[in-house]
């Protein structure tokens, strides 16, 4: 197989030591094969990738937090300087928009996810040191030293890739080794991120090892990989099926995973806000669902509409907007056939088609509508809340405030929970009834807006009750509350003040922020 | 059954709804039964309380933080004012001696811990706010708004006992409602503690539910219920066969679990140390590891002790403290037949027995000692790294600095290391050699310590590496680190500032420490 792309493995691109087959991409729109063949790894890849990267854990762990934040902003800076390059071929291989998507939204926000984990490196904001003087105990946040493995989704080539998204950021910000598993619908684009990262890292004067990538394995290895204990941790992101085989593995041998599995981040409106701007939440509500081709975790999954004249205007102005829009083109065609099961699946459950349903040329999907009564949905919660991932959405159909609150309560964890109310606050009463029931059933809860954007942010939580995520303490995104995934809390009793970590001293390294005898105070110790 | 005691659920004590079985307390001194029958609990006492804990879980999430830290004060108060008979019954069943263990420090260490609780809970300390002004987003730790169920260890009758100690708190000062599983071998002191807790659960006016207690139920059960997906959260400590199997049952649902499995918490003698103060260091390794009969799980299980003549002297030393001693008193058969278990296989995979080894009157057993050559250590390195649970410690003969490096290596996850170095400085060398091999083994480094002190302290980890705990990144003791074990993440995205809660407003609502916009301030908004 002497036409395969190399992988990164041990500090530099090779050969793949067993690949087992290669595969290409695909462009999506003529749903035809394109550009190289990568490699499908096999074992002895995967053991080459983890030798070497349990070799450089220590080392890497030492490494001065300067030295890690210039290899973040190194690598954000050539982010930015191969943009032109980059957005060309995640647009051929995932079909986003180059515009606004890819150019001007999600490869910033790439760049950028890296420089604040930079910025958290340089302050030691992820470290968390607390000092009790009197004790003699000092305690921060410190590197796993262990290898941290990172599968990418589909569905963000930059801000969520295996090698250069939040997870990744995160791992190498805590100064752990990381082999990044690239999503196979976009392998051109994560070797030009890895390409870049790997360049970075040099001129950061990093070890070659801190960052390696393989392309692709086949799910047998992927489930032997996650239930290696030699691992410090596991990011995940994908399909529930997926994360939850892979956590079963790992929970086996103690390796912390944080998987982020499925949502449909329900939406309810409440009376007052249909009545006061229904067909400007109809846009809205389409224009969410069906960007990106509906392909967010964040995707707004389920709307909870009140039954009634308003309620049904809002369905017939989303019905018609969903009606006139093109068929969205998916990333392949898997996805193409899990959602047109998914949406069986909702219609054998009770719901009803309103608009859509049907694939279309290439990998394309009609922006579909279902729509089901809230006691039908009540009766049937478990199936109804099924993800359908893509430009789909279920309305469902509230009788009154009451049947809102069991809905809430009927939701299993998700990402997201929305709640539309109107600007003058005459739906408070229906607010309070409906969001404490919400809130313990989701990450965040949003008000008056849609929850697919997801803003890098210090009070971020894009994470949730299980099974949306894994844990229901940690976000995906946001720094640094990201990074703390990756490190282990690490206590120092009686230890010289010498032999101590940088932040813990009593001179502060800088204008670290740290808890002093309960008091956070960024100043230096008496 | 009428002669069994009550069961602590649905906000009263009351019968158990089906006890299996009975079972009583033990004199550990005569190995006889002491004092009443108690229930082994069946499903239905199980189903009675996980119903009592849901109703409760969200009116609990909305108390008042005063009253949850009323609650709390009252409690340590009540445990205060009830010292004599706590300690009285405590002493009965487990033999620890009333002074200076029970009655000097264990059993205000537990009031003082239910203070540190209130106290965080005053200060909102545990909820740890982030409001990001110009992305009109605000975080914070809200609680878990499901049951948690904690199970309490045999080796604290206060401290750590289900009802009572840090789990407990932690639990509740995160509002969620708490059902104790209390250990089989204390169970009339288990049973004092929640009559106290019931009542100032009631003198705080919080929902009666809030605190329920079991005393016994089978395995099986036991794992039914980690399995149950309506928990929030479990705390275990206690064996790792035990944990373990919770933790598979836990993790199968994605229900967190904070389980504190076993530790040897190696200790590292530098020749400087030795040569300073090598008579010294025998008899306070001896005290730490015979004290409370050695049944710590910060116990120094292995000493590793360079070979030579001071080596030589130290062991010496020790082997006489040890051989003088009289047995200690386990806690039951049970931890008396373990421990037999334990050192023949410390024997049979090369471990030489020095002194002791024999089980004595009641549930007696002889100080004991074992030493081994670091090779022979390090070519069975998984077998001899077996947990002892007793006054058991395991010296390991360590050739040079070399040898050393290379057993710290050798150490699966563990509680604590400690390194003993001399006063001067003059093996710091040996220190650096050595402490990053061993800091990430390990929760907490210690310098010139025992490892059995654990200071509830902000900077305190009792907490490690799986397999001494399941997850790296939590403490389980020390407030408010403890605490964050049973919240969940929540955010709040474009939410008015009315519906927020309270510490979360633009008004500080106490002097609460708060994450604005990048900085630490215990200030208002602008």
């Amino acid at each position: 197989m002497s036409m395969l792309e190399q992988v990164l493995v041990g500090g530099q691109w090779c050969a793949s030591l067993d690949a087992q087959a290669g595969f290409r991409a695909e462009d999506p729109v003529r749903a035809e094969a394109i550009g190289p063949t990568f490699p499908i790894s096999g074992a002895a890849d995967v053991e080459a990738a983890m030798r070497a990267a349990i070799d450089v854990a220590d080392a890497l762990s030492a490494a001065p937090p300067t030295q890690i934040a210039d290899f973040l902003e190194r690598y954000a800076a050539a982010i930015e300087a191969d943009a032109d390059r980059l957005v060309a071929l995640a647009h051929a291989e995932t079909a986003l928009p180059v515009e606004p998507r890819l150019r001007t939204v999600e490869l910033p926000r790439t760049s950028n996810q890296l420089r604040l984990a930079a910025k958290a490196v340089r302050e030691y904001a992820w470290t968390d040191p607390v000092i009790d003087t009197q004790g003699g105990l000092r305690a921060h946040r410190a590197p796993l030293s262990k290898p941290v493995l990172v599968f990418g989704p589909n569905n963000f080539p930059f801000a969520f890739n295996a090698i250069a998204g939040s997870d990744f950021a995160s791992a190498i910000a805590a100064r752990n080794p990381v082999i990044a598993k690239a999503h196979p619908s976009h392998p051109a684009t994560s070797q030009r991120l890895a390409q870049l990262a790997h360049a970075a890292l040099l001129e950061a004067g990093l070890p070659a090892t801190a960052v390696q990538m393989l392309y692709h394995f086949d799910n047998a290895l992927g489930l032997a990989w996650a239930g290696d204990s030699r691992l410090g941790a596991i990011g995940f992101t994908g399909s529930r099926a997926g994360g939850l085989a892979l956590k079963a593995a790992a929970d086996k041998v103690g390796v912390p995973i944080y998987a982020e599995l499925s949502s449909v981040n329900p939406v309810f409106l409440l009376p007052g806000a249909l009545a006061e701007r229904g067909d400007a939440l109809a846009q809205e509500f389409f224009t969410s669902c069906t960007m990106g081709s509906g392909q967010f975790c964040t995707n707004p999954g389920i709307v909870i509409v009140p039954k009634g004249e308003q309620g049904d205007a809002f369905v017939g102005a989303t019905t018609q907007l969903f009606a006139k829009a093109e068929p969205k083109v998916l990333f392949s065609r898997g996805v193409q056939q899990n959602l047109a099961r998914a949406i069986a699946g909702l219609c054998a459950a009770g719901a009803e088609l309103l608009v859509g349903g049907n694939a279309g040329e290439g990998y394309r999907f009609q922006p579909t509508l279902l729509g089901v009564d809230g006691e039908v949905f009540l009766a049937h919660a478990e199936s109804l809340q099924a993800e359908a991932f893509g430009p789909v959405s279920l309305i469902v159909r509230a009788e009154d405030l009451t049947a809102m609150q069991r809905i809430a309560a009927s939701f299993e964890g998700n990402l997201t929970g929305t709640i539309y109310r109107p600007a003058d606050g005459s739906d408070d009463a229906s607010w309070q009834a409906i969001a404490p029931i919400l809130r313990n059933k989701i990450g965040r809860l949003i008000a008056n807006k849609m929850p697919t954007g997801v803003a890098v942010s210090a009070a971020m939580n894009h994470g949730g009750p299980y099974p949306s995520t894994s844990h229901p303490g940690f976000t995906a995104v946001g720094m640094p509350a990201a990074i703390r995934r990756f490190t282990a809390l690490h206590s120092y009793d009686n230890v010289p003040e010498a032999l101590l970590p940088q932040e813990l001293r009593n001179r502060n390294p800088g204008a670290v922020q740290r808890m002093v005898d309960g008091r956070w105070t960024d100043g230096d110790l008496a």
